[in-house]
């Protein structure tokens, strides 16, 4: 094939995802190789390429030819399932390719499989990147977040084309070279633990909205694209506005979100998010939160029974004579709530990251992921702006809650929080993630904390020593032998 | 060495807890060998043996000698660090050691740890126990609490020296096969996950009775007293008295508790919890909690400055302007919420023990296991006694919440449980554990959740489909295209 003809890039693996990152990308003007084991999906990304106008977008059918129709260094995006899928289409490639080539994994793939395939490939003068991509089918084909990591030559062969396809905002492309190794891969998992959080903090200010104030799905429709005006403003709180308009078309009677089954599904990233904060001693009680409530959520058999059960030994009687609530003002308190418990979620998130970041040392800059995340991806929100600003005014910020704006507005909207938790609670309606999110607040903002009795307790059966807040030094005590002489 | 003097058992790690296992099986009339690899322990160790009126104890100093001095088939505990010490004193035993012989190894190790030493001891012919030891160094010496797992023929070999060794209680001693593998190690995991949530829980209770309520140590002492009479009966809260009554000896003013650091230690057994219930998809938020509340402890510098921030921003003046309370019914009122609070971790570590049990097949009683823990343990507590009837009465229980005789308890004392948390979360004191324990209540216990509104999002963005309450199948719906249709 002459070197003018060949084409920019390649993408293999065409799943609706696939399929509309490679079109993003021919429509941008480069030139692009794609390939799929099943070549069904070959043809059908040429006609959709086809049908948008004639877009640069080449069909291959063999390993090999897909290979040699790229421009050396070649770049090759792979999007199929993570795990071993994308270590069989890495084999399937990589004996074609050539030293100084790269394969950029767009899967959300577990960081440490990217390390070792960083390696891997490292072994055979090949470059890796592992791609973390959000904004869902719709995000890929007209502008995701990007969130590349491991080899810095990779990026740079292709940040011209990545800066065109990603998300564009009002500073710039929704991309930039994350840091070595897993980083892109990391940063993705939290960025959908982040999103976790999001979505039931949503749910939650749902169901405090419908079950306390007794809104119908149009006040909420409402309402959601008010607060989509607002600092609440972001792609969740605009499509959950949308969500609550929908009618039911199946039986042409009522809206379509009180049909949906109450059992909440997932893929992985939530719980290695909650695992490796863990690991990494950081809290994490919101997101964590989101994760258990979405396990609960599928035990829908056992939670009816139980419902069942507390009915019948009298439960419902004392949560249902809590009095009625002044509606305008719940609305208004909800919204502070979500809002409060949404910073502490990023808070958390965004430690996370830090933690990691020191670990692997990835020199992780925390401004910029919040700014590539104001577009493109599921979390875009007007807030992210605060963040990454949070960041730029002080880069060694311990915590978002202690960045002056932000704690302004905690203070502001503390005890509308506390208000609608409370409420909540009186009221049985459960709030796990903005309870977290309190909680988190009301331990990180205290100086003196109940752990000098846990610490007590380690040395009374465990000799596990303490510190004391006067004197230096570790000390260990006999407790009940003080106890018993104080007793007498 | 004659058949007639060989020891019955061995045990090799002579720290404190080594130490005192070896003198209560001497005690129990078992002629043992101990050693360890610094011999002036084996000579501290014979020195107490003699010292409490010439226990049957021998010091050994060389593995060889060790191994050789103990009756075929032989069994052999270890206590030593988790991790590698335990493989490199595996190994200098084994060598001497002949097919039939077993190794015990009684430390905190990860249960996979275990599963890896089960096959290598089965190549070599080796039976191989990981026993879970709880109850400190009073519990080693007097009677811990013992959950051994892996070779039931192991097991077999040595249950008349573990059934005298361990604390007995009315219904019988304190130890019990647990089942294959790792199982032994990692019941002790959820056990000290457990025992994380008591301690976090007292610690709240302590914290908003002080905080909220006022009291003095004195008071508390007297209250801690008072409940360990009740329901709240227990080593925790029995210990907890004896800690507010000790007076600080090295400034000689004031109660010792007052003095002593805010920031918790940990060894590794609640982060493992946390992340096995993640793992296995179960819910175990106070446990998760209790992991969270330490490592904000640990940001005791990072919390003052918070504290002082947020002092600026006028925090204080909000929450010191809840008025006060009634200190009768606060105390009544807490100890209440601490006992709803515990049932409610409890739940989640018997659903996580269940959960690995299934996973692993390792058949696993959790009544028996409740059993176990009534005596010798640091969790021991009369309350363990209605978890074994609980599952005595339903195997299959599939929450303890729902037993009838806790579903009743759990209703009579809802309506304090809620005073309590929505009081401290009015005054601004933290209780992530209480709180925790409340939300996963009222998420279990309610039939519709708002999971429904998550899976409309994930549909719309992702296409993930969702379930319908009224029609079987998987559907996905053109939500912004109805939304847009909605709003003409």
């Amino acid at each position: 094939m002459e070197s003018a003809t060949l084409s920019q890039i390649g993408l293999a693996g065409l799943a609706v995802m696939g399929q509309n990152l490679a079109l993003n990308i021919a429509e941008k003007g480069f030139p692009i190789s794609v390939y799929n084991r099943t070549t069904s999906k070959v043809d059908e990304t040429v006609d959709r390429a086809q049908r948008e106008g004639g877009l640069p977008l080449f069909g291959q059918y063999s390993p090999k030819e897909f290979v040699l129709s790229i421009k050396k260094p070649r770049s090759i995006i792979i999007l199929v399932k993570a795990g071993a899928p994308v270590d069989q289409t890495i084999a399937a490639l990589a004996t074609h390719m050539d030293p100084g080539d790269t394969i950029v994994d767009g899967g959300n793939e577990w960081y440490e499989n990217t390390e070792r395939r960083v390696s891997e490939a490292s072994a055979k003068g090949l470059l890796y990147l592992g791609m973390g991509v959000s904004g869902g089918e719709d995000g890929a084909r007209n502008g995701p977040s990007l969130m590349p990591g491991g080899s810095h030559t990779a990026y740079l062969n292709i940040h011209h084309i990545l800066d065109k396809v990603a998300a564009q905002v009002d500073d710039g492309p929704c991309v930039t070279y994350i840091g070595e190794g897993g980083s892109g891969n990391f940063v993705k998992m939290v960025h959908n633990g982040i999103e976790y959080g999001d979505m039931q903090l949503i749910s939650e200010a749902y169901d405090v909205l419908k079950n306390v104030g007794g809104l119908s799905n149009d006040e909420l429709a409402e309402i959601f694209t008010e607060w989509n005006r607002g600092e609440l403003e972001s792609f969740l709180i605009e499509i959950t506005s949308d969500i609550f308009r929908v009618e039911d078309e199946e039986t042409g009677n009522g809206h379509l979100v009180d049909k949906i089954l109450d059992k909440t599904g997932m893929k992985g990233t939530g719980k290695w998010t909650v695992q490796q904060a863990a690991e990494l001693s950081i809290a994490a009680p919101t997101i964590a939160a989101s994760l258990d409530s979405r396990y609960m959520s599928g035990l829908k058999e056992e939670r009816e029974e139980a419902s069942e059960i507390f009915k019948k030994e009298g439960l419902n009687e004392d949560i249902n004579s809590v009095g009625t609530v002044d509606k305008k003002r719940l609305i208004d308190d909800v919204r502070q709530a979500l809002y409060a418990s949404k910073i502490c979620s990023y808070a958390q998130g965004m430690n996370l990251l830090r933690a990691k970041s020191v670990e692997k040392g990835w020199n992780l800059n925390l401004g910029e992921l919040a700014r590539i995340w104001k577009g493109g991806c599921i979390i875009r929100a007007v807030f992210l702006d605060r963040i990454k600003q949070a960041y730029q005014r002080n880069s060694g910020l311990a915590n978002l809650l202690v960045d002056p704006e932000f704690a302004r507005e905690m203070v502001q909207r503390q005890a509308a929080w506390r208000r609608v938790v409370g409420l909540a609670i009186q009221k049985g309606i459960s709030v796990p993630g903005m309870s977290a999110s309190l909680q988190y607040f009301d331990t990180y903002r205290r100086g003196r904390l109940p752990a000098n009795l846990v610490q007590a307790q380690r040395d009374y059966f465990g000799a596990h020593t303490y510190e004391r807040i006067d004197l230096p030094g570790a000390f260990h005590t006999e407790w009940s032998k003080l106890a018993r002489k104080a007793r007498v």
